[in-house]
């Protein structure tokens, strides 16, 4: 992987004494969901997110004696996952022998159910750009933050985010790319229903369904047909399709997961209330739509003026403005 | 449809004072699930069943000046949806003036979420048979009874069932046949979850998916895979590879519904907890699996020597024994 790097960095920068950089976290309107190629993170498909404007991740990275990373103020030790993870992929962007204290904040309500990796791989990215002043462009930095997780691919942006699936073997051709700014009526709220830890990780998850589900051959087909949607839908600023498309998509991707063996339920008896809630609010009149990503939490798309009658619902919902940067 | 049936039943027949029938319920391992011809209720893929024993429909037929029909001592007036279905069916197989009283009684235990269109309709031509005693055999009986009901083609035999798809468009070549016989320690349990009206019929939610869920596509293929490992696990009485693949088989099933637009979702929070304590009971090493029907409820299998340990886990369980004609 290191050769395919370098040809991406430009060589003879010197790091100078401290690195930083913010990324947002994303949730996918269209999702992805199934690897080409697992060590790469190529996916089987493309995907659309917007970004979560203010929530995401700061992270400073500074040149020091050994490696240490402290996130939130806790210390992680060398031998755990996250450390291992997070500095694992650093070496795929430093000298072998340089190293790196780490402090890395999210701004992610805890317990929201919110994937930190992709904001976290996408700051540290922009943090090592900052360090070396290498001045990458989008694409480069969405390709490099994609090797640390795929979904980081589109934390690199603002706003709403494609990520090209490419054909190139070697990932060149798979990164994100802006769609459209932030539309500033569109509120993502974010239902926290269970913070019980997943006894499936994502990863994993993804690849269980593609190996064992028969339903999992026609996923392909459904993003072929959501995907070209849902960048209209952004485009045009058609709330009804966007959150139609997106809820369809979200569900179609719980169901390859339920249809695959074992089955992976992320799904808790909270999650299907509040997908009836969902229900019973649109029966009323209320434009809502439900995503979900590889856990039992729910996360409601709306427009600004629905807010209201939404939180009455939900009470403990927190609404995420996207463009509040 | 009538001349088609006419060629089915031997004519010159004269009708009886009474035609007495029973026929059992049936839950499918493998599931119908999607028409192909919506009036003739010829099925996309073929299915296969086990019946339940004792758990069905009595059905009497006596004719009469005018059409009534009585279902567990209660009538039913002629403008009730269960009437007009039931005779508008008898009329496919009765002379244009000839008027009947129908006292039908279910002994399936109510509120069980067991759909009784099945034992209905194959209890209904048998009683039609013996009415006019026209000898049918069960290859006629259960082509008669698809036009009832798709599911009730399977009802006509006791044990396990297989419904041919069929390719013929009039429909003749779709008929279930005995695949074997009971097998003596095979249980059912029944979970009753949700005494809930449905809100999207079986039929209705069985045409939205076809019509709208892209991962239905891959339903005929999760079919071909399913249907024949099911047949063989029967045959062996292979029990693990029979739970597992219609658990597999019954999620698929309503992962293709999740899937579908707006979405066909019968599970209640009841129905995932339930799944997830099967999950839980197979991970302690009990060989139970999980099926469900279109509704909320679940239904276990499992074989006798595991039943005392599922009845703890869910006490208010009722098992069938499929052998208790």
């Amino acid at each position: 992987m290191r050769p395919l790097i370098q040809t991406l960095i430009p060589s003879g920068h010197s790091p100078s004494d401290c690195g930083e950089a913010y990324a947002p976290a994303n949730i996918a309107l269209c999702k992805y969901w199934g690897k080409r190629d697992e060590a790469l993170k190529l996916p089987r498909t493309g995907s659309l997110s917007v970004s979560l404007g203010a929530f995401g991740t700061h992270m400073r990275l500074l040149p020091a004696k050994t490696d240490s990373l402290c996130i939130n103020g806790m210390e992680f030790p060398a031998d755990d996952k996250a450390h291992r993870r997070l500095f694992g992929f650093l070496d795929l962007l430093r000298a072998p022998d340089f190293r790196l204290r780490v402090e890395s904040r999210n701004t992610i309500p805890m317990a929201a159910g919110l994937a930190s990796s992709a904001s976290a791989f996408a700051a540290a990215v922009k943090a090592m750009d900052a360090l070396y002043d290498w001045g990458l462009d989008g694409r480069t930095l969405s390709i490099l933050a994609r090797l640390g997780s795929g979904s980081a691919s589109r934390s690199v942006y603002e706003g709403f985010v494609e990520w090209h699936e490419g054909v190139d073997p070697t990932g060149m051709d798979s990164f994100a790319e802006p769609v459209a700014p932030v539309w500033p009526d569109f509120r993502v709220g974010i239902l926290t229903l269970s913070e019980a830890e997943k006894a499936v990780g994502s990863s994993e998850g993804m690849k269980r369904t593609v190996e064992t589900a028969t339903l999992y051959r026609a996923w392909p087909e459904q993003v072929a047909r959501d995907l070209p949607e849902i960048r209209r839908a952004v485009l045009c600023h058609d709330f009804p399709a966007l959150g139609r498309t997106a809820e369809n998509n979200a569900l179609a991707m719980h169901a390859t997961m339920i249809a695959a063996w074992p089955p992976v339920l992320y799904w808790r008896p909270e999650t299907v209330a509040a997908l009836h809630a969902v229900h019973q609010l649109r029966a009323e009149g209320v434009d809502v739509y439900a995503t979900m990503d590889a856990g039992p939490n729910v996360k409601l798309l709306f427009l600004a003026p629905s807010e209201a009658r939404i939180q009455e619902i939900f009470p403990h919902m927190q609404t995420v403005s996207p463009g509040d940067g």
